[in-house]
């Protein structure tokens, strides 16, 4: 394959390739580039948003490249205090493994395991000291950091930054340096840090690393980037019949999206389909059908199909969900937080609100509502739950 | 004594002692207070200038206090990056002892040895590993850094700010830490770092320093912060006639502040003798006395003082002095530069515009001056070369 054909292929999808020109003096080496996606290593639970970027590394898996799949087990075990979020509690080194492994079953599902290196940033930064660190921000400055967007927002809107949010880039730049790393791979949101790690790297003297962004997609709401936190996710190891469902549910500008970035189809048909004027129904159905084969069966994808069918044009509940007993009179948002159907009371307030909760087929909006007798409870279009008075 | 009087000699000469209510909060304890000076272990040649703090440490030490006299060789052996010097070149362990051991000499002219405590913070610095480091940069914010004047400054005239600057500050701090210092004393350029350690006490959970600054005096020229670089510093171990030379030479409104922060005199009465219009010059033949007399002996005053009536009242010369022999002609810059008059062709060039270099008597303020015989040049009022042809 010429170095053309490999660039076309690489840049398929992509959003940034950083520069463009250093690439193909790299690729005319000749030699397998050693390419690096760095992963968070408390979330263990991959959905097709983490998708996205780990089919781009399959492809330059099979063009021939050396994929590095980095666990940052060091900066999970130290906790994240960012403004951003919530104070991340640190995880012990035992967790930090367990979810290593639970990553691996999925990543699996679409990397090449005999081709993909697993590595964990403990072994290099663990053993850094306060002189290594010296020497590390002596190459850096301030003003290259406070560019970063979310920084130099926070800085102009002066909410705190704390000096330890400085340190992640660095580490992560210093993660491409123990593995001269050719080329770091990431969401559009992870520019900055990738194009960061080359100073890093130019500072030690080697060649810095190319830059490879994926969109970042939206999740079944349409609206925010798919994230498990926000519960707009399709987790790549649900049950087909909830992946083909969440996919049923996205909005109808998100098919194309969908189509590009998470399958092989070819996207001009699609496009054309759409503007066409065909409904956008059939291409949700072959959109669910195609990804549930790619994470279960093909035979699974119909069984899915039909699941779907039945609740939806017959009106019918399943036959099997999951089922809750009480034995007193019990507050709905209680019954169904126990049951797990949604993880916080405010959720299913807004649920309660937005009329989609009902009971044996009647919609509850009432908070206060209390359950006393058998019935099955609906939630959304796909959670049901059985309540069971005893 | 009680703890108001205490308060009041402490406060004497002292530009900022803060918080006071909390300083009156331990000494109420009725423990001796950890109080801690660092010093950076570059620049063992301590001036009068540093001896403003001493002197203070020295009055803290005799009301019972324990005085940490520490070396920041940590530091030193990192070299400092800074945007406002040239890269500091760092210094090998063996160097940083060296001029601990000429520190310690020097240093105990004015502290009492016995009670006194020498520290390095490599101690506790060196073992500080990246998770350490990480630990204590949450407990810092950016805009808490920036806010340093110099910081701030550079930061809005976009002058590059070195990452490792903002570790500096928090290093400094976290030697407080170690030492559990009740209170940080320095020059009021250390304000912002000694208020610092007191985030960091807080954060781990210790009570906070206090801060107590003085002064920063200028040098001889009146001008600029006494200092080694400038040229224009009194060094404690410099010879008696120098030092009553020197102290000769200063500009008359700066007698009042010398005696004020480099002596223990009382100095209601020079300002009175000052303000009755008496020759200055009186006053600085007693200033000049009593400091060769804390740094020598009464003797030498006195001997200093005749060396200084013998030159300048009978305008005659040193009968010892350096010797250059030169074989042909050879510029008057490279010959006072070689013979170590001054330490660059810049501070010769400038003294020979200000008229301020003579040869036998005459003056010579041509830069391309050529010496080709025997004679004296006089550099200044103070320094003396014997040419010698050869």
């Amino acid at each position: 394959m010429t170095i053309e054909e490999q660039i076309k292929i690489i840049k398929k999808g992509v959003v940034d390739l950083l520069p463009e020109e250093e690439l193909i003096k790299k690729l005319k080496k000749g030699k397998p580039l050693k390419i690096k996606l760095g992963a968070d290593p408390s979330a263990p639970d991959l959905h097709l948003g983490h998708t996205v970027i780990l089919r781009k590394l399959r492809q330059l898996q099979d063009l021939g490249h050396e994929i590095t799949f980095l666990i940052g087990d060091f900066t999970g075990m130290i906790g994240d205090p960012s403004g951003k979020s919530d104070m991340r509690k640190p995880l012990s080194r035992e967790e930090v493994l367990q979810n290593a492994e639970t990553y691996k079953k999925q990543v699996f599902k679409i990397l090449d395991a005999e081709k993909t290196i697993i590595r964990f940033n403990s072994e290099w930064l663990s053993p850094l000291n306060f002189a290594d660190i010296l020497r590390l921000t002596s190459s850096i400055t301030v003003a290259q950091l406070l560019e970063r967007d979310d920084f130099s927002k926070r800085y102009k809107e002066q909410r705190p930054i704390s000096l330890v949010e400085f340190m992640y880039p660095m580490a992560q730049g210093y993660d491409s340096v123990a593995l001269e790393s050719d080329m770091e791979t990431g969401g559009t949101d992870q520019k900055f840090n990738l194009l960061f790690g080359r100073s890093l790297q130019v500072a030690a003297g080697q060649e810095p690393q190319c830059i490879l962004t994926m969109p970042i997609i939206e999740g079944t709401d349409g609206v925010q980037k798919m994230s498990k936190s926000l519960g707009n996710y399709i987790g790549i190891t649900e049950r087909p019949e909830n992946m083909f469902g969440k996919i049923m549910s996205i909005p109808d500008f998100l098919i194309e999206k969908y189509f590009d970035l998470l399958t092989d189809e070819d996207i001009e048909p699609i496009k054309k389909r759409m503007a066409s004027g065909e409904n956008p129904r059939n291409l949700k159905v072959e959109l669910g059908k195609i990804i549930v084969t790619i994470y279960h069966s093909s035979e699974d994808a119909e069984k899915a199909f039909d699941h779907f069918e039945n609740l939806f044009k017959k009106g019918g509940v399943p036959e099997e969900m999951p089922e809750l007993t009480i034995t007193s009179a019990t507050s709905i948002i209680d019954c169904l937080l126990e049951a797990g159907l949604e993880s916080s009371k405010g959720a299913i307030r807004r649920l309660l609100t937005q009329n989609a909760i009902s009971l044996d087929g009647e919609k509850i909006t009432d908070e206060s509502y209390l359950l006393d007798k058998n019935g099955v409870i609906r939630m959304g279009k796909l959670k049901f739950l059985r309540i069971i008075k005893k």
